[in-house]
């Protein structure tokens, strides 16, 4: 009664598909690692049951509705809630109806592809969704999340998670963890240090964020001393409470290596609020460079995503907010930006920096280059919108011949959408099971070496990356 | 007797192959629409034989005399005429025969894939072209020339074409158009908006273009809003002969949202002459936004070709003048060049956009990521030096994951080779066959809707977009 | 007992592999042209034993310690010289066995590919390197390196080599090339003229260099004139010893085509010292299109390798010097950079100027575009980091099609890894009879074409192009 192909994603040749087969019959199954993502740990704390089939599944996934949009469907119908309130359709049924007629739209999609499997696999639906359909597995579904097995623990453990960080501003109370390890369950969810709220001054209330950070560690961030021994000391709670990484969202790649005199100067120009647009992009610029010698010091792995221009449609913006996928890739260049950032750490093997890219054009001209030199250097997955079958194979194809494979850190699925966090899996180490089959198939690799590949890809690498 | 292989293109992988030839045989004898080209609408409206073979099918080729150019030879031995009248080879057969010998210089390349087909299917000739069967084939096709069923109506039937639409300038006065309509002949020839010499402050004779652009539209150029409504009438006048879409090939594809107060600022200046270099080109980028404010209205398609440096041989445009293959890509930004348009009717689904690229390196991280959000924006074809069977395979593989198939817009030929539009769209065919026979083996998509979006590929996507 | 399968680099698909392993039989024993690289032509010339295994493979090759050191290894402890004599380790077989430890990092990339092919086609070993027989390696590598059979005479006939070019500065007195000359011995080793240190005002004693010229060649370096004068000189003298070519390693592609006056007056100010950095980058231009000129005089070949931020790592230059893995790709423009260059002598089939880049994304939108329309541009094969099997395959998938087979020069090895170039080249015929299976398997090829394309791939364009 399945509809996801058991062959799903190996390529037609047999000799590569047998190949693919026994590759991800081996570690298809190996527990998910995730050490970068979106899920919210209250979910875990507090195991409520998830909501109506279309809150859960489709009005918070930006993949889904920026599709729909772009096809001349309002976003009110579908349930995204608007900045000032105006109304927005609310009855679940008739937003998954309205996605059902629709759904033709992502073929060729991950999007399609996730949704395929998490309705196989985890609602045991025995077909695609449909118009006709569509209410039969509305039903189903809701049935499913109304019951004790649909909960967040429950399905942490049915996913076979064996630990899943989320992503928490440094400002945040890690409430919600303190919760899940007073409760004695059993599952690992660890936080992961955000701290762009208070590292960018053109972020949205910058100095208060700042008087609050200072509030929080109990240091004075009226100096870049204090500035700096509050950010160590915000580390070191979130290491306590599990966390091994921290994570930053910057426009380029920029970083800077300035001396200390001149780096306070900056900090104080910065911090009372006089600080041009240049000083302010060179203080996001060097405190990348502090945050990656704070991984040498304490360990934990610095994650950089650079590229997005957030908020492309100002008239979108304006009436839905943030994150409603008008965050547009542009072309990076990291050569150059980060050279301060590595010849200030860049040989330590202590230091870890993991660097993501939506600028695949730079996997083998840069970052495979660099990766494959510098030990504090790690790349991250094929990443948004190239987390995809295509977008993965590109990255394996353009990165391994420079950079191997030992300089990359396994799969990332970097999502809020938790049902759809085994498929996301799945298709990495279907996709990775094939890029080896093909070298096993053509002579570039041996089969016992594409096993303990596939094995540290699926499994070993995010484990080892991430000190987890 | 063929020796274009009825499996042209489709992959050895025998299963593979039997998917993407059962796709190709349901819509490889679809009817051709062609939105997008530059045939000569007196063609149709003359009806009279074409010339002999050379100075069909090789004078006139910028991707064929560029080869040969490339390799040593000279222009002017293959007819290209010279600005100065300095005599070139007028003899079609001597050129036909020097064309044979060199046709080995065209392996690999989507124009040997065309011209053999072209001989095949439409001169019934038996064997590739050789220098020993040169004679021979010059010939034939000389003799098929000059009958009836060579004519350009004749062939427009042959050819199975349902629309064509020719690329004409906004001060055209459109006579062979009406001429065709006049005629009672029932073939489907529709004008194009190009505006570009009114458009454009550097084209030549700009001042005498926008007096001309008054004389013709009835009002007054002098003023801004009189030159927007003498585009508004034009374009009119162009819907009136059924056109359906305007086009403009501006050097990047910078676009700009001044207010009105001071876009007639700068119209003003612009129309004096008086405008600096910057302006001018600000002068261009706001035209874009007009233009797709004027598609929201009157429904016209908008087609944006940016990203070519032309005439990049100053020697040769001295001596040969334009459009002699020495129009080169450059890099081109997207995400930040057209946000004012964007911003200005992006999310208007009654707007029509079509982007095309030069530059490879923007499908995944721009314009994928642009045309899967907005409702206005649609991806135009793989193009130019990428209308090719790789240039296309990559076009699918890197846009279908974010954009989908239901924001491209089908295939374009592009072309003013009359004799090559079948085999043009013939190639398009087989391509998106495979790359849909690719997703179908493996499990990607079913093979009920391969078979839909093949037909949608071929047909039915170029048809809607266009409005056709 | 082969480890390395016959097949290696065929794909999968039986009928696919059988064309590629066709083509291949056909080609794969060819002379080998080696018409740039970096070997030392002292080898030739003195014909001794070369030193030790690790000294031969491992310690200079940037490739190999590259990625060791990106896995935490220090570059001491496999012998990598410091420049402050600090002492490394000289013991071969310690690092021969770190080595075979860490062996495993190389999986999927061509240097894991290049030792294993050496290993076993070279040295006769039976099985694959680990820990466990490395030192039983070891004796039988130093076993063969002292035996006649492996001088540097020998391996070249060995290798059947039938020309190979070595780099040469421009001071350079070729005093071991006019010992090869007298020897008697048949081999053909030939200098290339590399003029950066007289070129380049940014290069390390520049005007001492200048001065050296002009005692070299006998002309007054004080003057434009006389400077020129120099290196038409020098290129005479290396021409007298078989030279062919010249190499120009530059920042960027930017070349500049000035008045002589204006030459003249910034070659004043060059040779003054008393440039600006922009003066000094339009010098290096001005003379990329001198040394075009005089390629169109003297017909020897240009190479133009752009595009590399060398010794990217502050401290690691300092510690250990140029040429450790340090130099990194970089994004590199060719359309507005050679336009100077290509006004100047671009349309002249006398002239020929290869190109190489390390940016991919220059291959199908500027580099195949313009070698398929200047008869005096060819391109250089994939490069570097590139010349590996998937970096190969990208470079015919994506400049075929524009530039056809004919604007390429087959390979060049580039390497001063004497033992591995069999194995390079071995690769490069294995992914071109590939390319060409797959177009001949999809019909767009014919059997008899494929084959003459093989043999001009493998031997016939790199005779040719560099005319030896």
């Amino acid at each position: 009664m399945a509809f996801v192909d058991p062959n799903y994603l190996f390529p037609a040749d047999p000799s590569v598909r047998t190949v693919a087969r026994e590759l991800y019959d081996a570690v298809g199954g190996l527990p998910i690692i995730s050490p970068h993502g979106h899920t919210d740990p209250r979910w875990y704390a507090e195991n409520a049951p998830f909501p109506d089939p279309a809150q859960l599944l489709i009005v918070p996934d930006h993949y889904i509705f920026r599709m729909l949009f772009s096809q001349g469907h309002r976003l009110e119908d579908f349930g995204v809630p608007t900045l000032d309130g105006t109304p927005v359709e609310t009855d679940g049924r008739r937003i998954w109806r309205r996605f059902a007629k629709s759904y033709y739209l992502f073929r060729g999609t991950p999007t399609r592809a996730w949704l395929d499997y998490t309705l196989q696999t985890l609602f045991g639906l025995a077909e695609p969704l449909t118009p006709d359909n569509a209410d039969g597995q509305y039903d189903r579904i809701a049935e499913c999340l109304a019951s004790e097995a649909f909960r967040p623990r429950a399905l942490y453990e049915r996913f076979n998670i064996e630990a899943i960080a989320t992503t928490d501003g440094a400002l945040d109370d890690l409430g919600s963890h303190e919760a899940i390890r007073a409760s004695g369950w059993r599952g690992r969810v660890l936080p992961t240090y955000r701290p762009d709220a208070v590292v960018d001054p053109d972020f949205e209330g910058f100095a208060e964020n700042l008087d609050r950070l200072g509030e929080v560690a109990g240091t004075d961030t009226g100096t870049w001393s204090g500035y700096l021994e509050a950010h160590r000391r915000r580390r070191a709670a979130f290491r306590a409470l599990g966390a091994t990484a921290t994570d930053h969202g910057h426009p380029t790649a920029d970083t800077a290596n300035l001396g200390a005199a001149e780096a306070s100067r900056l900090f104080d120009r910065v911090r009372a609020g006089r600080a041009e647009p240049g000083e302010r992009a060179l203080f996001r610029a060097q405190m990348l460079t502090e945050m990656a010698r704070m991984s040498a010091e304490d360990g934990m792995v610095m994650q950089i995503h650079p590229g997005s221009l957030r908020n492309h449609s100002a008239p979108m913006f304006a009436r839905f907010g943030r994150d409603k996928g008008f965050d547009i890739p542009t072309r990076t260049d990291y050569v150059r930006a980060l050279q301060p950032l590595l010849d200030a750490v860049g040989t330590d093997p202590a230091a870890t920096v993991v660097v993501f890219t939506l600028d695949e054009t730079s996997y083998a001209r840069e970052l495979a280059p660099l990766a494959g030199v510098y030990p504090a250097l790690r790349l991250g997955p094929a990443w948004w919108f190239h987390d995809s079958p295509e977008g993965m194979r590109r990255f394996r194809e353009a990165t391994t011949e420079t950079a191997g494979f030992y300089n990359t850190v396994g799969f990332n699925d970097d999502t809020r959408a938790f049902p759809s966090i085994p498929a996301r899996h799945d298709v990495a180490r279907r996709v990775d099971c094939t890029f080896l089959a093909r070298l096993v198939t053509e002579h570039r690799l041996r089969e016992d070496e594409a096993h303990e590949l596939a094995h540290d890809l699926a499994y070993g690498l995010a484990k080892k990356a991430y000190r987890l």
